[in-house]
């Protein structure tokens, strides 16, 4: 390509609000949408190539319709309008002092091949190149940093997974190095699951389940536990969200509970993040797992593969090598 | 009477487990309880003339069977036993040197005449006898102490109340200085009522209530409020817990939630706790209402009110002078 040059930009449309489980008829591919690969005059937006994008769980509540959304910390996707999502590009044309021509960065893009982007407060130039492009998608992006954010001080706890079928207990307990891990889906029991593997109680519970689980970790918390809240994925589906019953375990077991969100925590990126993790991952410390499909075509099918559990590993899509 | 003395002991006996609302023929009077006034031989226990009963909604979760109340901080009371509670007692007789006859003691006792304790592990000796001695069975007693440590830097917030009748309502604006504050009875909608009076969300919420109102509230937090929980009185007289189904609202507002029992801030009864409200008490800036009934007869009538909200104050039961 050339500087200036008008290009078709291949992209993922939302078709519009969805109600329960998405489906990948709610997004459609357009080939037809032109761009122009510069900035325009006196804009200070930045013009990136994407090269890989993340399916995350919380994408599927920007698909509810606005009404829904209110109250809540997402916007809704504007229905005719590219999906947007976290991913890695490459600046390809900038009117912002921050970023120039050939920075790789991560970040807010769009569900396309190229996108041209207003505002760049949540981007992140990546800096450190010798780890593969696609960790800034997971790992060293936005799902490693919520990690971190709700957990910096866990190291040497006693860790117990839950996940949706054999191979990915398998991976929890001999790859990545979990003390334990069950199958939900075959505990018809959570709360006696629970009360197996922590009989003294557990202290620290990373929410990202909701509903069923958090009834059964309530009953299973120890005097003074704690619960980091990121995310529900169990109730993204639903028209309406599970009612959670087992609540005076907060006042019977002092529980604290508290909710945050990642940006919250950005300002810890570039140091206290990336200073922690990145030695861990050139010394071979941190085992990770990632699943790619390639092309944007397959972007649909890799992001509403999440609510069925299909990924094993982060879910990556795979645009375009530098 | 004089020590050693056997008399009668009136007692509220606990008939048996109870499932929804308590009916006052779950609990029975017996007169003919004999008790002699003096500890047995060798015992450290204290023996003790009651005055005043409180009566206080956790009451209702020890009406539950031990099996519903596995996992709780209470334990069930024992069918066929008088009722405990807190209450204001004299000391008759003592085996234990940190109390001696005639001092004047609140903590939990029978709910009857006199009472044998075993245990004075949560006894509080009352030392300032210049404010009414009911008052230990409320704002200087347990309840005080419970909002005391939920809220001990709260003065000064634009505080709105919620109560079940007109009269309670203006009791809350009129007389004790609430903001404002509203009949939740008469709320078809309780988020909009909230928003009402919170239009820019509220920043902290005192959980005696659970269910419906905790939901409500949760949609009208604002961003890093708190919630400190010490009860859900809506729900004692459920089989089953309402659901609650608002939670993703911790995530969007990055809300925290500390449940807390009294007991675990007893430290700071005698010191911190006195020293900050019995001076406002003397000088006349706390408005304080209670609701008495007279008479062991009545415990039972008086209790069982408190869930239909009959009690304008607080509910005290006189049993005697010293």
């Amino acid at each position: 390509m050339a500087e200036g040059e008008v290009v078709k930009n291949k992209q993922v449309i939302f078709k519009g609000y969805v109600t329960e489980f998405p489906k990948q008829s709610d997004m459609l591919i357009n080939t037809e949408n032109p761009i122009k690969l510069k900035i325009p005059e006196g804009s200070n937006g930045v013009l990136v190539k994407n090269l890989y994008l993340s399916c995350d769980p919380y994408m599927r509540l920007r698909m509810n319709s606005p009404d829904k959304n209110s109250g809540s910390y997402f916007s809704s996707f504007e229905p005719g309008s590219p999906i947007t999502g976290f991913g890695v590009s490459k600046t390809v044309d900038s009117g912002n002092p921050n970023f120039k021509k050939g920075d790789l960065v991560w970040g807010v893009t769009g569900w396309e091949e190229y996108s041209l982007l207003a505002s760049t407060d949540f981007f992140f130039k990546i800096e450190h190149l010798d780890v593969p492009l696609s960790y800034y998608t997971g790992l060293l992006g936005m799902p490693g940093m919520t990690a971190y954010a709700g957990f910096f001080e866990m190291m040497g706890c006693y860790v117990v997974g839950s996940a949706g079928s054999k191979d990915k207990v398998d991976l929890l307990k001999n790859t990545f190095g979990f003390d334990e891990a069950f199958n939900y889906k075959e505990e018809h029991d959570l709360a006696g699951a629970l009360k197996r593997y922590f009989p003294e109680g557990i202290d620290i519970y990373f929410e990202n389940v909701g509903g069923k689980m958090l009834d059964a970790v309530l009953l299973n918390m120890r005097i003074h536990g704690q619960i980091a809240v990121c995310g529900m994925i169990s109730q993204y589906n639903l028209a309406k969200p599970e009612g959670v019953h087992n609540l005076m375990s907060i006042i019977y077991k002092r529980i604290r509970i508290e909710g945050f969100v990642v940006t919250d925590y950005y300002h810890l990126y570039s140091n206290k993040f990336l200073d922690t993790v990145l030695p861990y991952i050139r010394e071979g410390k941190i085992t990770y797992v990632e699943d790619t499909v390639e092309g944007l075509e397959s972007g649909p099918g890799g992001l509403i593969g999440l609510f069925s559990g299909n990924n094993i590993g982060k879910q990556v899509v795979f645009i375009a090598h530098e």
